[in-house]
């Protein structure tokens, strides 16, 4: 028991969260057992051992996680929030019926900006609540997306939709990258916000406006996310088009950068791997939704083996049906061993770095999060592994991976401040939202 | 409001079930909006509209889950419950050196009754808590597996080993086959327990007891469950010592009857799908342990296609690494899809129906448990779908399948009684065992 005088003399800092596993993501195997992550304002100012961090630091937030593994913020690279308003429309169809006469019609019918505030919301509040604290996304009207999530406090990467044809949000190309640029510019000073292009795929937007976004982004430092290799049938038909497959085309328009997010890429020759680890070009798997519309496989192995940067999605509540990062990473691991016909690749290590580390990198924001260091962003998730399904409990990245359920996430801090306290969201209204979804959904369904 | 006499004249029921939705699973597609179920001693007696239920029938145990999707309790149809002490305690590691290396010489060790009876009480409460109802168990010291089922208010469906070699059950095949049929004998009045076969594998047993336990079975009508053609490396290693594909030389024994389960089933010729459906063979597909292990891919769709019935399981906690046949059954139609390339089939119902009624027809219990029909034993989960993730529905099912997390199991009653209330287990403390759990790991990793 310190005396007063001890206690006195500890520094006040603004929250001190006490783990009983720590895993900084620094180093692959690094577990920290009984450390304390030290927050001052936005950012993770010291980790240290517990013993020593009560010696040196007092706070009235102190968090006592006694149960729980604690680890960075994870990182969603890849969806479409707003569809989370879509989730169940339309299951157990292939993708292109899917697209063709569902989704594409009724985002005809209803999307505005009503629709992806309630649905941006939605997703951020499931997100959340599943312990993702950064989350990529490509929709319409990106910039009501950037008001649901500084108003929910989480920080957003929004890639702003291009296509070819008209949209509600924009009517040719020129338009579609002038507001991008517009949003870029908005936000350029905020960080919570980051803009960057989110051209739709090969196949929806010309080489013009590619090479036009191609030169932006080199010039901005931005990134560029695209759908892309996402079908066997998307790569046949650009062949037959126009003779190449697509990444070919992409490298032609220049943008094979380290700029560039590929999502999808369940066809990959081995020319192809080694181009993207020269390139320096980051992959965004997106497991469930590759399976659901029985896209294909990602060859995440041999991509791993390449040393191509993977990071991991879960695209939209559509084709998912969920948002839920923990069952994301299981799956990728499951599957990547599945595919590649080898259990020992795709570790749960490695699926943690692409939730997490690979993900920041993928933004260019490797280091501002991805990792719990001192000077990084105060972006931290914990979840506590005191439940029959994760019991025992051997390693606990291990039963983070293959047994914790989203459920089981207890807190999470975007910025050093909390949004997911004892499991319960503190800025977004459930019911409120709930309600919403169901209105929305009910309208859909009666059209 | 119903005038007092008109209450009295309502006729007294142990419970009603108040549901908003409900799926008897005897019709693939069939929806009940607001019906109940009333429950008289273990049985269903009735299901009938809400409204109606209120005019006829009152129970002072009555159950308003008006959220809630109401089904047949789940029935995962192969595992090795008291391996849940083994959870996390072997990842990332291929099926041949995870046997060899690491299970087979930690079950060497540590198996005991103890183990057994701590180990099965873990995996029963896991799978209460996530909506089984009944399962299938292959393990050693099933007596004490049948008296944990018994405790513990579940429905078991106990798969005696068999094997060539000693172990600490059994000395030979004689004495496995033997106590086999003692285990049977005290079982054989009990709805909660039944008694089968569980030969391990083919290339763990030789012809003669596999001949023995052919005869036996058939003469009882209990079932054989069997683990087969799990890898390719197995089918070729028969081949080259026999000369025959493990399920030829099954059917030369006289195994291949409606009594058989053939658990995994990755390898798989059309000629094998089409003497599979012919024979009434049921295959149970274990979709997290076949991916973890990377063992290969069952094809499902074929399956389905040939009219073969598939049951679902999860396998041990060792190689999935948890008991959760929700998450169990997106993965089957997720992976489902995936392999064949054709994301219309695996439909949410077909997986509902292979964690349900499927596994009911493979124990030879689909005239008691499976469906929610008047007459049928009261096997129920209601699973509460008012969450930010399962928010908005569209179809209840496919929300269920796709985007509910066993947290959502609210209610669960075996045999009408109730085991799960509002989230909890009520006849197993969870405190004790997971300590037990946890007691057990740090005694293994020690070691």
């Amino acid at each position: 028991m310190p005396s007063k005088q001890a206690s006195e003399s500890r520094q006040e800092v603004d929250s001190i969260i006490q783990a009983k596993w720590l895993i900084p993501m620094t180093d692959q195997g690094l577990i920290l057992k009984d450390h304390s992550l030290v927050i001052q304002q936005n950012m993770i100012r010291e980790i240290l051992p517990t013993d020593e961090a009560i010696r040196y630091f007092k706070s009235s937030n102190t968090y006592f996680l006694d149960q729980h593994i604690v680890i960075p913020g994870l990182i969603n690279s890849h969806g479409h929030a707003a569809m989370s308003l879509f989730r169940g429309f339309a299951d157990d169809i292939p993708l292109k019926a899917w697209l063709e006469n569902k989704i594409w019609p009724a985002e005809g019918l209803w999307v505005s900006e009503e629709f992806v505030t309630d649905g941006a919301e939605l997703a951020i509040a499931e997100m959340l609540l599943s312990g993702t604290t950064t989350f990529t996304d490509m929709y319409f009207f990106p910039d009501h997306v950037a008001k649901a999530a500084i108003k929910s406090n989480i920080r957003a990467h929004l890639v702003s939709p291009v296509l070819d044809f008209p949209t509600i949000w924009a009517q040719n190309s020129e338009e579609y990258i002038h507001k991008a640029m517009e949003l870029h510019d908005n936000y350029k000073n905020n960080e919570h916000i980051y803009v960057g292009f989110g051209p739709h795929a090969p196949y929806t937007v010309s080489d013009d406006p590619l090479q036009k976004i191609a030169t932006l982004a080199n010039e901005l430092d931005i990134a560029i996310q695209i759908h892309v290799h996402e079908t066997a049938h998307e790569v046949q038909e650009e062949q037959s088009k126009s003779g190449k497959r697509p990444l070919s085309r992409l490298q032609e328009l220049g943008l094979m950068t380290p700029n560039l997010q590929c999502v999808h890429m369940t066809q990959l020759n081995n020319e192809e791997i080694l181009l993207l680890a020269d390139s320096g070009v980051s992959v965004v798997h997106c497991p469930a939704s590759n399976l659901k519309l029985a896209s294909g496989f990602c060859p995440t192995a041999k991509l791993l083996d390449a040393g191509v940067n993977i990071a991991l999605g879960t695209d939209g509540d559509a084709s998912n049906n969920e948002l839920n990062m923990l069952n994301e990473m299981r799956l990728a691991a499951l599957i990547g061993k599945g595919h590649s016909g080898d259990a020992s690749v795709l570790s749960a290590w490695d699926v943690l770095a692409m939730a997490t580390i690979n993900g920041a990198k993928q933004i260019g924001l490797a280091d501002s999060i991805g990792t719990l260091e001192s000077g990084k962003f105060a972006d931290i998730t914990a979840v506590n592994l005191d439940q029959i399904n994760t019991s025992p409990v051997y390693n606990p990245v291990s039963t983070l991976v293959y047994s914790a359920q989203a459920s089981q996430v207890s807190h999470v801090w975007v910025d050093g401040q909390i949004n997911v306290k004892d499991g319960m969201l503190l800025h977004l209204n459930e019911e409120n939202l709930k309600e919403k979804a169901q209105n929305w959904a009910e309208k859909i369904q009666a059209a």
